[in-house]
């Protein structure tokens, strides 16, 4: 991570499980460990100075980093001045540090400027290396197969709890670590509700099927939705899937380096709102992925963030006509120099179950 | 939530996933949605406001609380300001809060003091009521069904990366909704790492073989470690098997509603040091479980938490061995009017597979 901005240093923080921050791993290179209460340090010079307890020794060994070991308290406030020592503007990665962790450093450490860091570490974080990009380019392959399996796996009648349970399940067959985020599998008017949970009700005929799920590999995310119908759906929701599709089609097209991220959503949306579904596109055509399944990179009407090679975004636009049905269909991509490359992959074409 | 300490109201954040606070649910009653970028409002008369962005609207309106849908930022202001009104001082979850969003309300709101009503959150949110109760349970029966086919799972070679998934899909395939955490799956050596990540090493005869695992059912966590030996290991694992086993009954046996925390880790620990494993037990007896499956309650010998009827916590002393392995004995436990239930169940004594 570089250390720009006239930062002192830069502290990456973690409180307890779920607030983790991915970066911490990005910066030390573990695959392993919670590291919960922990600390990296990352120093005006480059230097890295790992502050963990004694719970993760031996796992803080096995990466990157000056590893510091406490025992108590005091031990940690003690290393933390160390690391800290004369700095004055101190970056933060403040959509992932808790308020308690940020307050510690600032009690523990007299004098510092508290800075917001954010932008500078994600711009960092969202450009993926070739490893990076393979680890996702595995996780995308895995949740893929699982979506060119979903209209042999449909069936009248099938809950949106068991299509979810058997996606689950298929992926960790298929290698995955873990799900990136709980699967969200919804029928009929229920996929109106962008983050639906998975419910007992069954599939009937005419209904929508709308999967959105994703895979870890190691600790690399997938994401990706497909769309499909167990039999002929009303008209209006087939009209609805091409408009989707004519709209992700649109939206790719400007996925390149040096592309406003907006250009993409804004092309996207411009086919749904010159459609009979105007307004029913509400939220984003996509966001950053990474370790987090929702990385900082924003592709919405007022991002101002320029694409860059090496990033991965989604690509996801949405139709929801509540009470009816929602579709949506989006594809993990990877920005490459000229455009960019899906590394999902399944059959866009509308489909029939 | 009871809205003590003088404060005028309490609210409650979501950042993005997976910074979400599980209070949020709480109070919503909801079982779903993922509602990143959503506040809730607890004022001084019990009043809930609910802020929720237009993505969960749906699913907003199914829980509880005063819903309000917002499609721009400004809306979103908007409604903030409405919902603290009058309001001075006001409190925060600051553990399960990102920086940002207590800086956004900081800004948003003119005139608010910052207040910590994490210890008030987590006193509410940790004496769990019956339906919470049955929830846990029945995730506790579905991992101690798993710890009870540990030892016909487990062969020679096996790889810890394999037996993990294989606990994985058992708590789904058993009802499950998804794992509580990353599950520990640690032979020979790697066991002396509390939170060893599973990797390709396969077993051996002589290796302890411990799991920490847990399933969600609903949102509500279980969590538990066996250990168990293929063939016999060296006699200073079995000893060391037998004094965990000794230090966690100590410990349970000061679980009971009005105890001091600390009694529990006190006598646990005292086991264990004035064993041939002085010093071996290196963290904490046991913490709250919920939704989170670290919850705010520390066992720890410096905890000043008074145990409640209805807290959920863990018990699972260890003692680590570097290079040469660890033994962890865990269970889930409901404190009670005059002790506490072990929610957890499988065959404690020491076992050879």
């Amino acid at each position: 991570m570089s250390n720009a901005d006239g930062l002192d240093a830069v502290v990456i923080l973690n409180d307890g499980d779920p607030f983790l921050d991915s970066a911490f791993w990005y910066l030390t290179e573990q695959m392993g460990g919670t590291f919960e209460s922990s600390l990296a340090v990352v120093g005006k010079d480059g230097s890295l100075d790992v502050i963990v307890s004694v719970l993760e020794e031996e796992s803080a060994m096995s990466g990157k980093g000056d590893v510091r070991v406490y025992h108590t308290r005091e031990e940690r406030d003690g290393y933390l001045r160390d690391a800290l020592k004369g700095a004055v503007n101190v970056g933060f990665n403040i959509h992932n540090a808790s308020y308690s962790m940020v307050e510690y450093v600032k009690k523990t450490v007299s004098g510092i400027n508290i800075k917001d860091a954010s932008a500078t570490i994600s711009s960092t974080v969202s450009v993926k290396d070739k490893k990076e990009i393979e680890l996702t380019r595995n996780a995308c392959r895995i949740s893929s197969q699982v979506a060119k399996e979903i209209p042999d796996m449909l069936s009248e009648g099938m809950t949106e709890k068991e299509a979810a349970f058997r996606m689950d399940i298929r992926m960790r067959e298929l290698g995955g670590t873990g799900n990136a985020f709980d699967t969200i599998s919804a029928f009929g008017a229920n996929s109106s509700k962008p983050h639906h949970s998975p419910t007992g009700y069954g599939i009937k005929k005419g209904d929508t099927a709308l999967f959105d799920f994703g895979t870890k590999y190691e600790r690399y995310c997938s994401d990706m939705t497909r769309t499909v119908f167990l039999s002929r759906p009303p008209d209006m929701l087939e009209r609805a899937y091409e408009t989707v599709l004519e709209a992700q089609t649109a939206g790719i097209e400007r996925y390149a380096d040096g592309a406003p991220a907006k250009d993409a959503d804004l092309a996207a949306r411009e086919v749904i709102d010159r459609s009979e579904f105007k307004g029913r596109f509400i939220h984003s055509f996509g966001h950053g992925i990474g370790m987090e399944v929702h990385q900082d990179i924003s592709i919405s009407p007022r991002s101002e963030h320029i694409l860059r090679e090496g990033n991965i975004v989604s690509a996801e636009p949405g139709i929801y006509i509540p009470g009816v049905g929602g579709i949506r269909i989006e594809d993990t991509c990877l920005i490459t120099k000229n455009g960019c490359e899906r590394l999902t992959d399944f059959d866009r074409r509308i489909t029939f179950v």
